[in-house]
């Protein structure tokens, strides 16, 4: 029904999670309306992306160099190292822009459920950098979960008698929400987590 | 922040409409995940519909052709033209699948309050075919609203005096919608359109 160029173009936004055929039919129709040079630099960027993008040797954050630019900074507090599990988070951290550390990408979170085990996530390489690099602080920044605990506990007792403090992110009620919204495990490790008044 | 590759993907995804930063962001992360061949797939198939589509030379579809598989046919009714606004109604219909008639692609619809004048969407081209052609009715299928009915009534006029059977969609409740949700302008037209039960 459709010409063949737009019926692989469809296809193609198909691909993209969360696209079904009519958004991926309404993204291919705008595409006609695009400039050819938009689109031109539309598809060299997907070339690029999958050609250029690999994972940093030290930190395994997305790069296009062999070392990344946080990892090669002479800038940065090098003793202090924020576990991510997904190379996104370390951007999200990078745009608040009040994070100085360094950063370490794990390659998911310990799940024995889905059978994902400690040996799946790459904790190897974390381990050995843990042993070079001087770290006087590591910080967990693991969505608040059972898999983000568990990978939390299994790593800091590896880390224990190493004389590095060991931190996570708060938990607890979010800036702005009703409180009649939030779910009771939230609420539970807010009245746990408690701040002094200061 | 990001990769140089990555941010270029992230501004092509915002090319197209109703994606902004964070879903542009989503999907660029998401075509880290695809395979190599369906990255490419999708840059040629970029850079084939602008390159290959354009308007099909006697009804205005979007075709590779000269003239489009639709003008093309034998098999379809040469007597019947429905007139549509843009060509992705060609293709809603198509789907349907129960109309056999030939189409004519307008370049939209009269709106003088936008500054679109009867000049503007292509008439000649259709009266030109009109004229040519012998075509016993023509059906108006434009989105119900004073600007579909601006230029149905243009053209019916022009019409006038030919001895084609001139008609347009049925306005009315939709399907399935509930009485209570119907606006007003939509029941007065249901209400005064009304069809004998059979």
């Amino acid at each position: 029904m459709y010409p063949d160029s737009i019926k692989s173009l469809i296809e193609s936004f198909k691909f993209l999670p969360g696209i079904g055929e009519k958004t991926a039919e309404r993204l291919a129709f705008s595409v006609l309306e695009l400039e050819e040079e938009q689109t031109d630099f539309f598809a060299e960027s997907l070339k690029d992306v999958k050609s250029k993008i690999h994972k940093c040797s030290i930190c395994n954050t997305l790069t296009e160099d062999d070392v990344c630019s946080i990892c090669n900074s002479k800038l940065r507090d090098c003793e202090l190292l924020c576990v991510v599990e997904d190379t996104k988070n370390v951007f999200l951290f990078e745009k608040l822009g009040m994070f100085n550390g360094k950063y370490h990408v794990l390659e998911g979170l310990i799940s024995p459920l889905d059978g994902i085990n400690p040996e799946d996530i790459g904790l190897d390489k974390l381990i050995d950098r843990i042993n070079e690099e001087k770290f006087k602080e590591i910080i967990f920044a693991f969505k608040p979960s059972i898999e983000g605990e568990t990978t939390s506990l299994y790593i800091k007792r590896i880390l224990d008698g190493m004389n590095i403090k060991v931190t996570r992110l708060a938990s607890g009620v979010p800036i702005g929400a009703d409180m009649e919204y939030v779910d009771s495990l939230t609420l539970e490790r807010a009245l746990s987590d408690r701040k002094a008044v200061e």
